[in-house]
């Protein structure tokens, strides 16, 4: 299925090449129409004249929810450190540290930065944030492509490329088809967990592929509607639930929709890290979208792709599996960057996101300015997938403390002083430094005795199923909604990694901007997400 | 003397201007030399074509030490807060919020990031974050302008400008004109921390114009060396260190050092929280410097700018003196920006930061997605003033708690419930609200019982005065190296106006780069802090 290869961007003469298209096409433009407005003048809403720059055939929007900045270079610093081996980043090391580009959109030629805020927050939600993208309207949080009071409905950029130049419409997220971010590029509703309603929407949209997590809540709240993958057959949608029926589908399908069938986490794709060998990446239904949406297609087409994840992770402060699920978001802007090389005068990328999530940071209390951010890897599974297959059981068994060290043990990496002298050997512990603060560490994995107290805390209120609305004040800066066990062991793997999160909700960053292709230059500059969906308007020409 | 006009930037006028005066340049630019190279193509350490881009003649750049985008917009949004009124950003209020560019080089047309990490390090430190931009050259942590070996010295922008195009140099900062920032545009040493020898190199430099913090150690580490400004005077140096002093120089003085010669905080500018009326801000010695510079000048000029002190203020974890020191950093910008106006086709102006500090966040764990900014405002001192005027009294004399508790509320507006029926009838306290999870608060000013506790906790270490290095790691966690009952009074009012920090030192996050004028373009992009010099060189033909 991987056909296409995931080439690694090099700076050098991709950098030159893509200037070199992007200002041709620009001076191109001008010495046809001098005088002419540009797209670049186009600002914060007004129309283009789109003769000054061609319109982009082929549109990407990649949305990474709950990625910034943060998350962007903690996932790009985390695979440097693994390539330059245990220890890199501290300046205990007689080496130099030194980060080439491993996210291929960090090589786009154009970048901007959209503030995000919603009508009711400084700290939106992803329903908000994504329909200032597709519609260029602020409203409050929790709303999909409707106002404030919910009556005033707005169309949205996937709706208008339809409508108005016969764009065929790719929708891609590894969260649900129906959730928030994916839902704001063809739903209209008051309340973004009407996901039933929201579903019906998707059927009526005739958007050409859908692809991704499966629909959550297909049957409604109450299981007793009309399933909804039923009706889209019925409304001429091919639906692939397995890996065998999506390799199948073609462009020949016409409507498709392929989602992953197992259910695991409320139906969406599993989180990069627990992904199973052969189970299908969000790269791989971003390729067979591109197939479907580009076979016999003279008018051209946008995809909305959603890294949907990345935002649970963060909000679980997960940072192992937050920088899975970066890397994952960023292999899905491949295929698209292999795209825009045959087609480099008709292709627009942007790669963005829709707010930071939980003010992740590289760099922690407890490890200063040194950073063992190659720490993050002995983490072997997601925070959901311990909570379900590990944490669930020990509150079942009432599972002893030891038994339970032992897991984090393998699946995080973790050491109590007992087990240390073992796994030093192994060279994953590295020295004590004196050069710390006291009570400071330096990326060692060995548990402190006050660490390990924090994680027998932890499992005693988690054994103990204590009821969240029972938390005091500090146990919920501690843990938030999560499992305390799991949130206290993925807090601990974080600090020795040097990575922190400040909280467990949505941070008022603005959002990372990256354009390349045809009309990439509009996207430079500190603007409003609104400015999203204006920018492609004034490109495009719709309204 | 403030008599240039602190015009706020309108989006509409302004940034049409400002398109139409850049790609005007550069059409002609093109016109004129069809095929040439052109400044966006001068990527990565290449030359550019100068032919291609008028070289710019006046450039400044600013940098917020420890300013990256959360920094930014926590500062916005604040600002905005304030505006709006009480309570904005909470979901509970029926109304909409709204968001204007309240700092002026939020405006500016084209936006990078630069990369930060130093050869050592991830999270890089000041002096290798400045060498970087100055020279082009990555080197380890605490280096200024010489290589990891300390034997190879780099030159820097500043001083190819000076000797191979006869510019003139100015040199501001709020924090000390000696310390890393601003050294590293005119100095080479292995150690930051060599104060003495940095002033010489600063006297040696024959630079045209330093103003801001006054030079740290200036009779060395044993005060027994002569005095660096008599060194300086000796050299031709006029040396104004009062503010009658400063006000009677003028461009006809030749080399000028302008400091303020109070010298609280380590000779550094007062805080903008401390600022006293009649005391010169940070954006008085920008304007100062320009009409230095500027004088009888047909050569051009190279002014560096550092916001030095919202680095201090963010280790501290001091929200309400960061933002204001961001603040006062962007009215620092304003006369650049006013001399822009005047000198469009030759003007640069590049903002951005060195990197990060502290994880700062917009949003908290406790106050959730609501958040309530304009509660920073009751801070009506600097942790630091308040370590100096308050604390060092507590220590002394044992004070109790509640006469502590009596200056917390005067000078940080937190109220204890006894107290907060009053408090609450002056409109300051919001009510609570039951939405939030368990033990979460809204941005009510009243201290709980637990936050009250943690005060307590922190007042009994400070007076009985217990060392640094006898913290425990979850004391270390609490207080970091700062003063226990400062940093934990800090702390509650930023949980309760929405704000966090996730750590005392610096993050791997990338610098925001806002860039304006003759050959601005070239700034867009994410890059590394070394090509900020490198494209400087490129725009300039230096080597």
């Amino acid at each position: 299925m991987r056909t296409i290869t995931r080439l690694k961007w090099k700076r050098t003469a991709a950098a030159l090449c893509i200037f070199t298209v992007l200002f041709t096409a620009f001076a191109l433009g001008r010495a046809n129409l001098p005088g002419t407005e540009t797209a670049n003048q186009a600002e914060a809403g007004q129309r283009a004249d789109t003769a000054a720059v061609k319109r982009p055939k082929y549109i990407f929007l990649f949305v990474g929810d709950g990625m910034s900045y943060p998350q962007i270079e903690c996932t790009n610093y985390w695979i440097n450190s693994e390539k330059n081996g245990s220890g890199m980043g501290s300046a205990k090391k007689n080496t130099a540290v030194t980060v080439e580009n491993e996210l291929c959109f960090l090589d786009f030629p154009v970048t901007g930065s959209a503030r995000t805020y919603s009508s009711s927050s400084y700290c939106t939600d992803s329903a908000a944030a994504a329909t200032a993208m597709a519609t260029g309207n602020k409203t409050y949080s929790g709303r999909i492509n409707v106002d404030k009071t919910g009556k005033v409905r707005y169309k949205t950029i996937a709706e208008q490329l339809k409508e108005q130049l016969g764009y065929k419409i790719g929708i891609v997220t590894s969260a649900n088809l129906n959730h928030a971010t994916p839902a704001a590029f063809y739903a209209h509703r008051k309340d973004r967990s009407d996901y039933y309603e929201i579903g019906l929407e998707l059927i009526d949209s005739g958007f050409d592929y859908f692809g991704g997590g499966s629909l959550r809540k297909p049957t409604g709240k109450n299981k007793k509607k009309t399933d909804l993958y039923k009706l889209a057959r019925k409304e001429g949608y091919t639906v692939a639930t397995t890996r065998e029926e999506a390799e199948d589908v073609t462009g020949k399908n016409g409507k498709v929709i392929v989602v992953d069938g197992d259910g695991a986490d409320s139906g969406s794709l599993d989180y990069e890290i627990d992904r199973d060998r052969g189970e299908w990446a969000l790269a791989d239904y971003v390729e067979k979208g591109i197939e479907c949406l580009a076979e016999d297609n003279d008018r051209g087409f946008f995809m909305l792709v959603e890294g949907g994840k990345i935002d649970w992770a963060c909000h679980a402060n997960d940072a192992a599996t937050a920088v899975t699920e970066v890397k994952a978001f960023s292999d899905a802007v491949e295929p698209a960057a292999e795209f825009y090389k045959s087609h480099p005068d008709e292709t627009l990328i942007i790669v963005t996101g829709d707010h930071e999530t939980s003010g992740m940071m590289v760099g922690s209390v407890t490890t200063g300015y040194d950073t063992f951010l190659e720490n993050l890897s002995e983490q072997k599974i997601s925070f959901q997938e311990y909570d379900d297959r590990y944490v669930e059981r020990y509150r079942k068994k009432k599972t002893g403390f030891q038994r339970v060290l032992k897991d984090i043990r393998k699946l995080f990496g973790l050491v109590t002083e007992a087990e240390a002298g073992e796994k030093a050997a192994s060279g994953v512990v590295t020295d004590s430094d004196d050069s710390h603060p006291p009570g400071v560490l330096n990326g060692s994995l060995v548990l402190t005795d006050y660490e390990l107290q924090q994680i027998k805390d932890a499992w005693e209120m988690t054994v103990s199923s204590k009821k969240k609305k029972e938390l005091s004040q500090q146990e919920y800066e501690l843990y938030g909604s999560y499992e305390p066990l799991t949130v206290t062991v993925t807090h601990i793997l974080n600090q020795k990694s040097g990575v922190s999160f400040a909280a467990y909700s949505h941070s008022g960053l603005p959002a990372a901007v990256f354009a390349q292709g045809q009309g990439a230059e509009a996207f430079t500059g500190y603007y409003d997400n609104t400015d999203i969906y204006k920018k492609l308007a004034a490109l495009t020409g719709v309204k």
